[in-house]
């Protein structure tokens, strides 16, 4: 397969992986309300639903894919043929279309889940990727819990499906089990040790269970995949899948890495939001990116320093993820600095002893209060005039 | 300094850099309550405050300070005399007092923070670490911003402040900025190249601001740090600091890193809860470890293979973390298995046919319904018998 080798395919399966979270399911005008908004971000790749699984998914997969047209659209099945002749159906309008299939790799899924062997679970693999790829060229095959699998039988599964067919090996932690090196040496295994390797995208599908998804999709992307799949905000079974505003501002962030998508950056602010509403999900304040305090500064030390030059405490300018303005906020932890500067633009410009004598009331008001806004400023302002005449 | 080679100090500074946030601040009753709970939690450190900002901080360490017991308590400091002399004030009371000290270490900081050179900070470093000393035997030196400096300049204040006198040497990322891979770089620098490193120890505090923080955190101890300083829900300036409860359990999942802390892990449900309800800081539902969906299994597929055996889908115990018992979830994207679970558990022995009938109707409901709960079912159960009868 030929593409640019800098280029990372962003797999967004908010749709999928995300709406069968409890209290997140969408209706269909709704799913495709957010898939208008994925398209204008710039996703390569939107996971539309697992037809199979009731009616009104495969109803989505279907206007899906009619209500886009720029990114492929995929739908999941499990590795067998009446969910793939289920998937098929649901794509039928897709311009672009993507099966997604596969099956545990883990002796722990092979015994446990499906109360099978290797070899028996190898070939089902490879016979339903070859049924699959009758009626639709782009294959995606899951490794599912490849992050708890042996590593010589996963490098065998996913030669063998990419011989049959496959075009991309996604590689998930469906446990949120791997730690980074781990993970990154496992894709890096695969990059040298499976033969075929280069006829497919190696793509990575982390979850959150130990807060590590977004470093794990990262090592991997380090040691040679070149697909991330992820949710907006997060979101997704249990601890959540990798977030990919996450991802995609730490390639931004990290130019040395030399790797590069097709995000418009600018509107990811927007689209948390409508995800976030949609979805019934709150996003906490101190997510990285999208919370609404993630460009807050608050404390003395830092506001002083950021007024000083804002790259002293900012890596992401907040206009680059289409974020209201990086605010100062006062509290009761805020220096002198920050209380000038908002003193300032309430139209008091104050000599430095004046300062003095204002930051002293403004920390026994800040100590009662937990914020202070510009009515209480301004009421501050008026005090201190009266005492002073 | 001898201690357990094993060992990893947990640093709590929820009441510190948390508790700067906006819309955070405590009152003194509230920091007692939040620090008697992480004295239950076995925190080998409780940052206290920061006590030349206010009066309210001041009185703060001095009351936290009375009131437990075991934690050492710490107080932050510039790294000037006015600081310091609040500081030993502030913690007169501390049976096991500590002074955290510091100064920025990165270009950015010295030139457009201090407007200073690299010799006049090492300087007022080593001024300030030798000054604490004459009144606290535990002083701990912030090398600010670390995330971006340069590694030689950073391996010579540490060596420098170490020779002073600092018992402990905080690498923060105070911008977030590192890849896991770099910070674990950075942490091998400083052990494989300071003279005096093991007279110290080594301690990481990261930010979130990219999402790594818990990651960078573990690269940072597989590197030879043996102190994680970081909050409850991972809260603090901007996106926040490492999660605690994150970090924890991946030492305890990941037995094999050879690492140990002091930390009763039940008791993190509960305090997630006290800090997110007295601080005003929703904690997300995909929060890792302490989210209410971090042990909710709700697509068909994790359903199945969950009730199957549960560790096919499960890494830790819920009751590990203290949590309410890992729940199946009814929506539209439930199987069978899971149907069949909540019908028995509600009375209902069915058929294989009786089961497919009843998922056919289940289906039905779900695609209406965000979640389906025991009234639901029973309401089902008593229409699909009358239309049998």
């Amino acid at each position: 397969m030929l593409h640019d080798p800098n280029k990372v395919y962003v797999f967004d399966t908010t749709l999928r992986d995300g709406e069968q979270v409890p209290g997140c399911q969408l209706t269909t005008p709704e799913k495709i309300e957010i898939a208008k908004e994925l398209e204008a971000l710039g996703v390569d790749i939107i996971e539309a639903g697992f037809p199979i699984s009731s009616p009104g998914d495969f109803q989505s997969v279907v206007e899906l894919s009619k209500a886009v047209s720029q990114p492929i659209i995929c739908a999941l099945t499990r590795a067998n043929k009446g969910d793939i002749d289920s998937a098929v159906a649901a794509l039928q309008y897709a311009k672009r279309p993507r099966i997604h299939t596969g099956i545990g790799s883990s002796d722990m899924h092979i015994k446990h889940k499906f109360n099978s062997t290797r070899e028996e679970i190898l070939q089902r693999a490879v016979d339903a990727v070859k049924y699959a790829k009758q009626f639709v060229e782009d294959i995606e095959f899951y490794a599912e819990d490849a992050g708890r699998a042996d590593i010589n039988f996963l490098a065998q599964m996913v030669e063998a499906v990419i011989a049959a067919g496959a075009t991309v090996v996604n590689i998930p932690d469906t446990n949120g089990y791997c730690l980074p090196d781990q993970y990154g040496q496992k894709i890096k295994f695969l990059k040298d040790n499976v033969q075929n390797i280069d006829q497919a995208i190696i793509s990575v599908h982390c979850h959150n269970d130990l807060g590590l998804a977004t470093a794990n999709s990262i090592a991997g992307l380090q040691n040679g995949a070149r697909q991330i799949e992820g949710t907006i905000n997060g979101i997704g079974e249990r601890a959540g899948n990798t977030s990919i505003e996450e991802v995609v501002m730490i390639l931004k962030t990290h130019q040395n890495l030399g790797l590069n998508t097709n995000i418009n950056t600018k509107n990811f602010y927007e689209i948390s939001r409508m995800v976030s509403s949609q979805m019934r999900m709150p996003v906490q304040p101190n997510k990285a990116i999208v919370g609404s305090n993630a460009f807050a500064h608050s404390s003395g030390i830092h506001q002083d320093g950021f007024l000083k030059n804002r790259e002293n405490y900012e890596i992401i300018r907040p206009e680059d993820v289409g974020f209201p303005d990086a605010t100062i906020v006062l509290t009761a932890r805020s220096g002198r600095h920050a209380l000038k500067f908002h003193l300032e633009r309430l139209g008091h410009n104050l000599s430095k002893d004046e300062l003095a004598n204002a930051y002293h009331h403004f920390l026994t008001i800040a100590d009662r209060k937990l914020d202070i806004n510009d009515e209480d400023l301004s009421l501050m302002m008026r005090e201190l005039s009266s005492v002073a005449r």
